[in-house]
């Protein structure tokens, strides 16, 4: 593993769980093995679980972590070749990403969708500027069609609370007063089709997923249908990717609530968080004893030590 | 102790004040207590000596630190239960705390009072949700009616420049030009009702404190009387209390000069910082050699460094 | 050297030289030097090369760093004596500076002119203060008039750059869309002016630097001229200090192109960055094989791991 993006840049998924589940057992197993090393967080967007769960996986390792909110503290930096920058950008990526990578050993990087141009997005221009100029290995903590750590934590959380060898996993739309990113249930979707778990995905009609995610997968338009005899219910937002960032519903019948986890094998609730309450799900179910939104929150960060382990061996 | 957010926590106020001493004198005797523990500080207000002295005590028993401003880096926080969150606020703090507490061994938080409704301060909403939720210690970096690792460390301060077994401690309020609030006062008075120390509190009519900090202590609305023989000046703004939140007074009879001091036995000058320049206090005053804000600045580091010694020792 | 503010600090500048190369041949070396000392960053300013060369610089040398966003996360400071403070500005420097000297070993501060006033942006009143009362070591982050720690990181790069003995360094000013301080080519010249390399500095009229950085140094109108032969390009726009803080030209011919960089002796291209490009230089310029400005912002961390380790000696 070079950089990590997807779950497809994970050499084995196998022993990748093996070893995030290692870590949980005995999170200073490996306090050394970053000594001397710099993890470099850089953010262009808001952050507690990622930003706090990094950190400390970096920690537990021995690293030295540098925080950057490159927003606040940095220069508003300029992305696109050619300009001439005359606006309010005083620097450019294609300066500030190699230096960057002069003073860490492995940069994270959150950056979000913009909304602005869906190829932009697509392409992940802005980490795939980091792997193209960074010289070191970059983790995503969010880019703009996926979130791999999410995706990471959310398969331990399953494995853990699963019953069955074969749980029915659904991953629903609900609804969100904004615009939200499609990188949560894209890389949802991307992760849980490396498993054997049966995925079902629904939405309303407008709101399908970029065929590159979904694959063979259609979608279930029908949410009660869908619920029927699921394991695990996997909540989450998002804008359209057809009519690219628009909101198509804000349909409150969307809500997890009571209703539709009846018709459930009594599943667990998942959300990656935050989650708008009574929007996205009721405080019922949200309260409820089978909502694991923390349990999985606090796998965030044996998914990202494990990364960074795997970053770190390769540096040996 | 389970957590810090006032005198009354600690097991035994000698002990704490020997252990701060003791610290004091050699800050790094504990340095490898807390290895592999983390203290994470979460900043709902600015902050500067709280920040730095926390942070350096954490770092100073060999604890990892995490900084967290919420309202910059995270997710502005829903508070209250069984609302839509269809609004400003992405997140709930019914989430994000037990999530936090994940991510360590040793919450700090800070949030000061909102003064949007009295009751609400005063059940210190906020700081009372981390105790509920977090799962780990909570130590109060000043919250909505206290600030103990203040008057912790002003309680130092008194025992190291006191010149007679039992010192004269006089409280003034001095005007500011906005409202303030009560959490330095209360957390003083608090504070220094555990010792023996002669405690008067004085301030124009209407500033009264709340009963359940002044206790049976009546205050004396002639700051003149007050000063008289006092081996200590603690000076300090506040909104009102039964007004709740209203500015009273800008009386700069009250700001703290020359002619005050004249009449005290000899007074050191205290502030908590920081301070108004002109408005609490004269250039005459604070510049002077009674003045020991500095020294009583520096000892935050030691109540703070205390008060985590304290929780770590109960984690072996 | 008890403070870092300008190369004149410096007990000998041939050994600042050699250390920064050992330490960068061997940047561990020295990783233990640090251990229980705390170097706390004070930023009024935005930073990137800066804030995360010198945290890594620190914890290279096994301090604790802590990083201050003044304005940020701290209360705003008033500067001036003798005011009444009851406007936008609760702290003042006077007590925020010793304060933060209590809890740290040494102090890095940012701080950039203003151009409210000449006189106090050229008495360095905000550094001045820092090294009058934080009872500390304090090192320039870049002050009102002086870069210090970018002029050294230049000069290591041209000792590794150079094909010379005595290269030619030409510093051009550049044209910009906002009024930058002169602390970049103040600082450039002062240090340049220090080694025997063959300077010259290039500008239209009116964009003279200051008589105490210039000495006997005469400006070259002419930057064709200037360019011709030169072993070294240093861009850099600055506002006039004459004329104090005024922009007086955004001529494009002063960007630097192929056309000027086609009558140099195959000069290298630096710059301190942020750089504007298609302003200060031309795209070709910059990300063609003569461009050493990543090389020269990694230089960066070892002009600061080697100020902090001159400091940490003088303590033991």
């Amino acid at each position: 593993m070079k950089h990590f993006t997807s779950v497809h840049d994970l050499d084995s998924l196998d022993e990748a769980l093996k070893l995030a589940f290692e870590l949980k057992k005995d999170p200073y197993k490996y306090q050394t093995l970053g000594k001397n090393k710099t993890l470099l967080l850089v953010f262009f967007n808001s952050s507690l679980r990622t930003r706090l769960s990094t950190q400390k996986a970096g920690l537990n390792l021995g690293m030295n972590v540098i925080v950057f909110d490159i927003n606040e503290g940095g220069w508003k930096l300029e992305t696109e070749l050619g300009v001439i920058m005359d606006g309010d950008k005083p620097e450019h990526i294609r300066e500030a990403v190699p230096v960057i990578g002069k003073y860490c050993d492995i940069i994270g990087v959150r950056s979000f969708a913009k909304f602005e141009n869906r190829e932009d997005d697509y392409q992940e221009k802005i980490i795939q500027q980091f792997i193209d100029y960074a010289g070191v290995p970059v983790v995503s903590m969010e880019a703009a069609t996926r979130h791999p750590l999410q995706s990471f934590a959310d398969h331990l959380t399953i494995e853990e609370f699963k019953t069955k060898e074969r749980p029915k996993v659904v991953l629903t739309w609900a609804p969100h007063p904004r615009a939200l990113p499609q990188a949560v249930p894209n890389s949802f979707v991307e992760w849980m089709r490396q498993t054997d778990y049966e995925l079902v995905v629904t939405h309303p009609e407008g709101y399908e997923l970029a065929p590159e995610f979904m694959g063979d997968l259609k979608p279930e338009y029908d949410q009660m249908k869908a619920f029927e005899g699921a394991d695990f219910i996997y909540a989450k937002n998002w804008a359209a990717y057809n009519d690219y960032g628009k909101i198509l519903s804000k349909d409150m019948n969307w809500t997890v609530t009571d209703r539709q986890m009846a018709v459930t094998n009594n599943a667990k609730f998942m959300h990656c968080l935050p989650v708008r309450r009574n929007m996205i799900v009721s405080d019922s179910v949200i309260d409820g004893p089978n909502s694991i939104v923390v349990p999985e929150a606090e796998n965030r960060l044996f998914s990202a030590q494990a990364v960074l382990k795997m970053l770190l061996d390769q540096m040996k």
